[in-house]
């Protein structure tokens, strides 16, 4: 049997895979059938818990072994990283620091909220999106990958994020995150995003860090706390010496632990359709 | 700590609540909850496994209490009662007959198939969907709920079924499920389905039974048995005597099992979300 516990961070939700050993072939195939949400559990990624030794690399007891819905391999998740610590803590195993392909994440835990050390968010550029012919100004924000961080005093809740913003593709080459924020003043502010290949969600950790560096810029500031609410619910961000280092704040919660059953995970090392099916649609 | 199932046939998904003697307090608002594909474990629906006699109805030992994911009552589910019926079979305990609120449904295995007796398919009138202008040929038809079935040699992977078919209200004045059926020689057919209330679904078991209906009749046929290739997956139908009585084949999958968290149980008898976050959309 593999265990497994489901849990999100803001409404970013995951599969969490405990394989201390790494013994799990988890391949891409089973990773997007974990993720699916109605033939399997359904996650916007997986989580493998396995330890650094296991892997053969150095750094914490536990590495995050993060994982896309589509299979493929991520470096990092702000949110993903808080429930995959929050799982750690409910095991009473160490959860103070946890590898990951971006690096080693401190976190910390107060009550029901975990936070995670982030690390630099750099600003690099001016730019715009549009959306529906309207101009928004930003600006591109590094936290590990790109932002365009847009203040605005228009009413986000009224943009039409069903396809990806305009932005500037000399600027961004391999694409980018949109964020929309709003009120350009202070404390908590709004926001809105489009993530690049996936579509507007309901959170995105990195995301709200390029938010809060952008609304602290857009009031004359360089460093501080601010709440940032996304669809999926509020969370925090600390910005210290403009950016130079950062910190995401916010719930993890464990909804529910159990097994998968054997004949479905053996069935997911196979195709899972049969030719006939692909003609419905 | 509150028991689980997930489970899906042709990717119609349900959460299977085990309460024996009708014990936990099944709000709406917790099976929204455990339905939010993001913030619990996500299903189209929950099958609440319950003894007749701690609801004090008379039936067979065990009643299908079935809840749509908006958390209203529903009365059946073709689907849902196979995978209620293969839970059952997991736990050993008596499957042959399931109470529902759509009356006794017979249910029997065959290897990883689980068949249900669907009652009487009554044709109730001729009629015509239209889809971008389009107008597509179909029969009215009571499966417990309303469908217009249309046979088809158009593409139907090409309909646009983002918003609802046009059908006529006074045929219809509760609304229909519309299924699109081709090619219109016999086996396999192809469907595709817009359920009223809901949009495009991945299957219907009722729709299943609506197409084969129409499929046989458009072949000059008033019985058989037809596979049907729903975007989900293939279905079986059983018609007899014009529709006298139908039968539903098909597999039934279970993931997983396991408990949710208690103190998520417990916040999902509060309101979720606090003021602020309605904001960001």
């Amino acid at each position: 049997m593999i265990p497994f516990v489901k849990g999100h961070g803001t409404e970013n939700d995951f599969v969490v895979l405990p394989d201390p050993e790494a013994r799990l072939d988890l391949t891409a195939e089973r990773v997007a059938a974990l993720c699916d949400r109605r033939r399997g559990l359904g996650a916007d990624g997986v989580l493998r818990v396995v330890r650094s030794a296991a892997l053969g690399v150095d750094g914490p007891e536990w590495f995050m072994d993060y994982r896309n819905a589509d299979g493929s391999i991520a470096e990092m998740c702000g949110n993903g990283v808080r429930v995959f610590a929050r799982y750690l803590q409910g095991r009473g195993w160490a959860g103070g620091e946890v590898g990951t392909r971006a690096g080693v994440k401190s976190v910390t835990f107060s009550g029901d909220r975990v936070s995670v050390e982030m690390g630099p968010a750099v600003v690099f550029g001016e730019s715009v999106a549009r959306v529906g012919g309207v101009e928004f100004a930003g600006i591109a924000v590094d936290v590990g990958n790109p932002h365009l961080a847009c203040v605005t005093s228009a009413d986000i809740g009224a943009l039409d994020l069903t396809s990806a913003p305009w932005r500037d593709v000399e600027l961004f080459p391999s694409g980018a995150n949109v964020e929309f924020i709003a009120p350009a003043a202070l404390e908590p502010v709004a926001m809105r995003v489009h993530e690049r290949g996936v579509g507007e969600t309901r959170s995105c950790g990195t995301g709200t860090v390029a938010a809060a560096l952008a609304s602290l810029r857009a009031a004359g500031r360089s460093a501080g706390r601010l709440a940032v609410d996304t669809p999926g619910g509020r969370l925090e961000v600390t910005v210290r010496d403009g950016g130079a280092s950062t910190a995401l704040h916010g719930p993890a919660v464990l909804v529910a632990h159990g097994e998968l059953t054997a004949d479905w995970w053996e069935s997911t090392g196979q195709p899972a359709r049969s030719v006939g099916h692909s003609t419905a649609r």
